[in-house]
């Protein structure tokens, strides 16, 4: 099982080839809320997300395991799909990703300009059936979240975040499959204080939050319809439901709260900032609403990958004109001025 | 008349007080167009453009002459009332910002949040009307771009540039009332070899092209129609013409380039780019097409300030469809691959 040293040494295997994203804050959104709140910015990380810490750790450790890993198969429709097809480049290994039929263009555009060889599918059947065939004659799978070394890699986001000094009294990550918060929790527990961190899903995929409830694999029949894309995973892992049950606490937030935090993020921040980052800051206030004293809390943007028609849902209502500060007053009387 | 050297000393004068912009490339933009951009990112500037570069200096630069300026006034609809109100805060200086009366609601909360009290008018003259008045009682008045202190500190984005190795081979800015383009030639004045300055300006507006053409002031009568809300302006002074007709040459970018630029840049960057950032990339894109050599050019991002209606205009037509690389190969015989 994956352990805190797994991200020291993650860190040391991948930093070479990666940014170290920027932590920034911003002292309006702080004055409003009464809080501080600092960012660390995988959307300026390679691909544009935190997905290429994992995908090049897994591949750099197959590699220097000395696997067979001259063909590479993956199976995503957004971030993880470019993080492997960047990641294979870089190391020089052919890259199949199988994608759902409706891929934007510009995200299949992004994995063929990585080399990658990208196979539209009808239904996922038929993707997992073709990647058991490719397996079955020697490719190697990275899974997008089911896999030690992949959480290893992206707790490196967490990891650097806490070296740069954000000082968090508390830190929030988005869920998707739980790669990235097994890997932020295993993060904090590299610290000698103890950091809780906790969970945010959108309500309209709440899988992870009802498989933390009840201690066990709660699966979705259907891909829910979130705007959070990075969200839409059907099922977490029991690999990462184990790490997922550390989780301080899980949010739910609703559709309406992601384009909130969507359009106010890049707003304030003047950064790429997508729906399944926004699933972070809407947990954290949610948080910050129940706290007394004065908190400083670490919010990992996921990444800034984001199509045209997400950009279209994303602005369709006007929530610039509810400043966050508002939602602070508005939270009752748990809330101190 | 304002000077190279002029630039040097506001940079001196402001830069305590501001961010030092990052320089940022695409090398997958760079790889499709066969050249290498450079952008200047203003959008991380306080206030979020370009714009509180003029304003502080020109407030400090009354300050140091005695001049009584403890209460400020200005008009505008966007990003200098912004930087003034930002800048008079800095100065604890009292400031008046006149605004017209359809100003969104986080712009006017931006400009308020900086302690300026806003007074919508429903007219340009009646703000003119409002603003003399001031002038009379003893009011401080920053002009957006007809001001040899707000001139030099605009000039002081593309001096950081060069001084930050950008080494560019040509420069490009957007033009509203010409402050940043003048002030970007002295910039480029400063240095040892000649550096073509270019100018950019929507077709919709494109009085200061005419002007540039006829070498004298073009006045548009409405405001034009442009999506980049910083290029409206109905004309030049005849101190920023006087500077604006040593530029190298002046481009007009459709409605269409303009949108196109501004769905790419932030997908590229990851950066909040306005219209009026992407009205320069047009230009320089055009300069590009005609280059048989391989060229190195600083585009000035001017600001990253981007109300809800026209993030809506952007994301309405697909452009993302069409990778930069295409309008490269498509540009005729004049482009060698």
């Amino acid at each position: 099982m994956v352990s805190p040293d797994n991200i020291l040494e993650a860190q040391a295997r991948i930093a070479p080839h990666l940014r170290r994203t920027p932590l920034l804050e911003s002292s309006l959104l702080n004055s409003w809320l009464g809080h501080d709140v600092v960012f660390k910015v995988e959307s300026f990380q390679r691909t544009g997300a935190f997905k290429a810490r994992g995908a090049l750790n897994a591949l750099l450790l197959a590699k220097a395991n000395g696997k067979a890993v001259d063909r590479v198969v993956t199976v995503s429709s957004g971030n993880h799909g470019q993080a492997v097809a960047w990641a294979a480049r870089l190391l020089q290994l052919q890259v199949t990703v199988f994608t759902p039929a409706d891929i934007s263009a510009v995200k299949r555009q992004a994995m063929e300009g990585y080399g990658a060889k990208v196979t539209a599918t009808e239904t996922r059947a038929e993707a997992e059936a073709a990647i058991d065939a490719m397996k079955g004659s020697g490719a190697h799978l990275v899974h997008p979240y089911d896999d030690d070394d992949v959480i290893a890699g992206q707790g490196t986001a967490c990891l650097e975040a806490l070296q740069d000094n954000a000082r968090p009294t508390a830190i929030f990550g988005p869920c998707g499959g739980g790669g990235l918060l097994s890997g932020t929790i295993l993060a904090a527990e590299t610290q000698t204080s103890r950091i809780p961190v906790f969970g945010a899903e959108p309500t309209l995929g709440n899988d992870a939050v009802r498989s933390y409830r009840s201690k066990t694999i709660v699966r979705l029949t259907d891909s829910p319809p979130t705007i959070a894309d990075g969200a839409r995973t059907l099922a977490v892992s029991a690999r990462t439901l184990q790490h997922l049950l550390r989780l301080q606490n899980f949010y739910e937030v609703t559709e309406e709260e992601i384009c909130y935090w969507a359009q106010w993020l890049p707003t304030l921040l003047k950064v790429a900032v997508e729906p399944t980052s926004a699933v972070a800051m809407g947990g954290a206030l949610e948080w910050l609403k129940t706290q007394h004293t004065r908190q400083r809390v670490l919010v990992i943007l996921s990444g800034g990958n984001i199509d045209r028609i997400t950009h279209q849902k994303i602005w369709k209502e006007d929530f610039l004109r509810d400043v966050p500060g508002s939602k602070m007053r508005h939270s009752g009387a748990s809330h101190v001025e």
